[in-house]
């Protein structure tokens, strides 16, 4: 069969889940991975996090996706095996793998600890690696990665819950910091209520800030409140609420994929106020230039965060006890999990039980 | 006639020239004045700039504008009363006035001396003062304001060429400044080469940046870089010139206000890069928000300077001989210039000899 070439392409037997067209539909897939290298890390995975990119690669959206596709960079597992000179971990360690699995090391960003903002960085799924063979997630059984992008987890972080901290977490928790919405005093918004809005909430109020949630969805605010613990909550399409909140918040965390109106989020800014957005539209945005001039605001993107940052993010989110809200599924229930993300029928965020539901096949 | 309430709404009779209606012409104006309060600076106007501003208020393009409308927020001149709690002024001294008149003194941005965003601050002319009379601006023969509103202009800095550094000057400035783009080691570019425009370019080389200016004109390469001092220039409409630079500036002061596209000018970004639109379109522009994600990059506003600043900005200009290239003009010249100005036809700022030409009509 066509498939074999995957079985060969390396010398260590590997298995997961993969889509092979842009259906997006995913099966069982026998693959390989490569040794263990001096500075490799290799773990089981234990659990992998459905995060909302994982969709679109999946269904090829942005026209990069690369099949056979084995999504997944929420990663969280044990090692089994490290390389030689390997100096931060050793057998038996918890670790997770995020967005990336390499960078040039030697650009500007680089040697900023921002790798993620590395011209040549390399993804953790569906990119040519350093050796020119192609990438595989985290929806498989075991993991090889250069230390420097593996994070430390600790034991009192339960794997399942850390696996969405290395994608959702880290996406929102880096602008939080580098925008200086990581304090008490200051007012944050956050955008949309999905998989990295109930993050931005939960690192944000971890902070010590007020947080006020925006959403299209009056359903939810009981939830934002009750549950996630935000301050309060504006109901987007009621004018009068936002009308009220106009020039409250330092910053805002803006969280929606799909197109909608800035110029609202721009108002709801004080002066020197910053709309973050992380979750990247693909249609360009209108942006109505006098709402910026007026106030000094500004309209900003993160994304993901450097591999220093998300160590520190970790290791926040378990001193603090910030932890994903999540439903944990079996590896076949995967193509419905998708299906029901489709709908943003989750809270908050799917991860899936490699360990324990990930069957090798047959082949 | 009509037009007589506005001699006797204050005790002083003023003079100047105002447009009556939304076609923007100009013409000889009585008017009045307030007696010089106890905070209050009376300088003689001796010259004004022509801001595009100016421009869009003549004609109403804001659908703000009230008439009897007197232009002018580049008023230069010489003092010739201080009320008796003045403190910073006294008469002969040489001062001038720009943007602002007042704002309410006891806000957030009002205490963090960023007067210019203050929600209820109070512009040069068009606008209603605190007793509730409409502010009337330099195309006249005195000005009366609030010391706090007026900045002193070293004897070193001619008064002809101090007048636009009020607005043109400072809106260029204070982005320079608060974006980090003032210090050598820095590469700042510049969109559009207007008023603004070349002030930017002569205070970012003030600074010690680097500056590249962008421009859709191949035939201001010479003048930018043998007349302005810029390091380099790029044709926007080239596509092998933008390539060349993609990646390479730390910021873009960006002046232009006609609409034009945000994507290529984020392109020439560095990560962390910050586009500061000065210009204010308009209609909205289109904000490609991938663009802005990969590589933290930020579109930004910035809207003249506080009065601290402001005042900065002068001393500095003074000490390191940055001055706006101007064409001196006559009082009655202005309906020309405003035509040539609508053409972008003024290397690079009309300025309005009021003291030697606004010639005081016999009503």
């Amino acid at each position: 069969m066509a498939e074999l070439q995957y079985e060969f392409e390396h010398s260590r037997k590997a298995f997961g889940w993969a889509a092979r067209d842009g259906s997006g539909v995913l099966s069982p897939f026998n693959f390989s991975r490569r040794e263990t290298g001096e500075k490799d890390v290799t773990f089981k995975v234990m659990y992998c996090g459905i995060c909302h990119t994982d969709l679109h690669m999946l269904k090829n959206d942005w026209g990069t996706s690369v099949y056979p596709l084995v999504p997944g960079h929420e990663i969280a597992g044990v090692v089994t095996e490290v390389g030689s000179k390997v100096e931060k971990f050793k057998v038996g360690d918890k670790v997770g793998v995020g967005f990336l699995v390499g960078s040039c090391r030697s650009c500007e960003s680089c040697y900023a600890d921002l790798e993620n903002y590395c011209p040549k960085y390399i993804i953790t799924y569906g990119a040519k690696y350093v050796d020119g063979t192609i990438t595989y997630g985290g929806y498989s059984d075991f993991m090889v990665a250069d230390e420097h992008f593996v994070v430390r987890i600790q034991d009192t972080l339960p794997l399942d819950a850390a696996a969405p901290l290395l994608c959702a977490g880290i996406t929102v928790y880096s602008p939080l910091r580098y925008y200086g919405l990581d304090k008490p005093g200051v007012h944050v918004g956050v955008v949309g209520l999905g998989g990295l809005g109930h993050m931005a909430v939960k690192f944000a109020k971890a902070f010590g800030a007020k947080v006020t949630v925006i959403s299209t969805s009056p359903n939810k605010k009981k939830e934002a409140i009750e549950h996630l613990g935000a301050d309060s909550f504006i109901v987007s399409r009621e004018q009068d609420q936002m009308q009220a909140a106009m020039g409250t918040l330092d910053g805002i965390i803006d969280t929606v994929s799909a197109q909608h109106p800035l110029a609202p989020l721009i108002g709801l800014l004080k002066s020197n106020g910053k709309l973050v957005l992380v979750g990247g539209p693909e249609k360009p945005l209108e942006l109505p230039a006098l709402s910026l001039l007026s106030g000094r605001k500004m309209v900003t993107g993160s994304m993901i965060g450097g591999m220093k940052e998300t160590q520190e993010m970790v290791d926040f989110a378990a001193k603090h006890n910030v932890k994903p809200d999540i439903e944990v599924i079996a590896m076949d229930y995967v193509n419905t999990a998708m299906e029901r993300l489709l709908k943003a029928d989750v809270k908050y965020r799917f991860v899936i039980d490699i360990g324990n539901t990930l069957k090798p096949t047959t082949s």
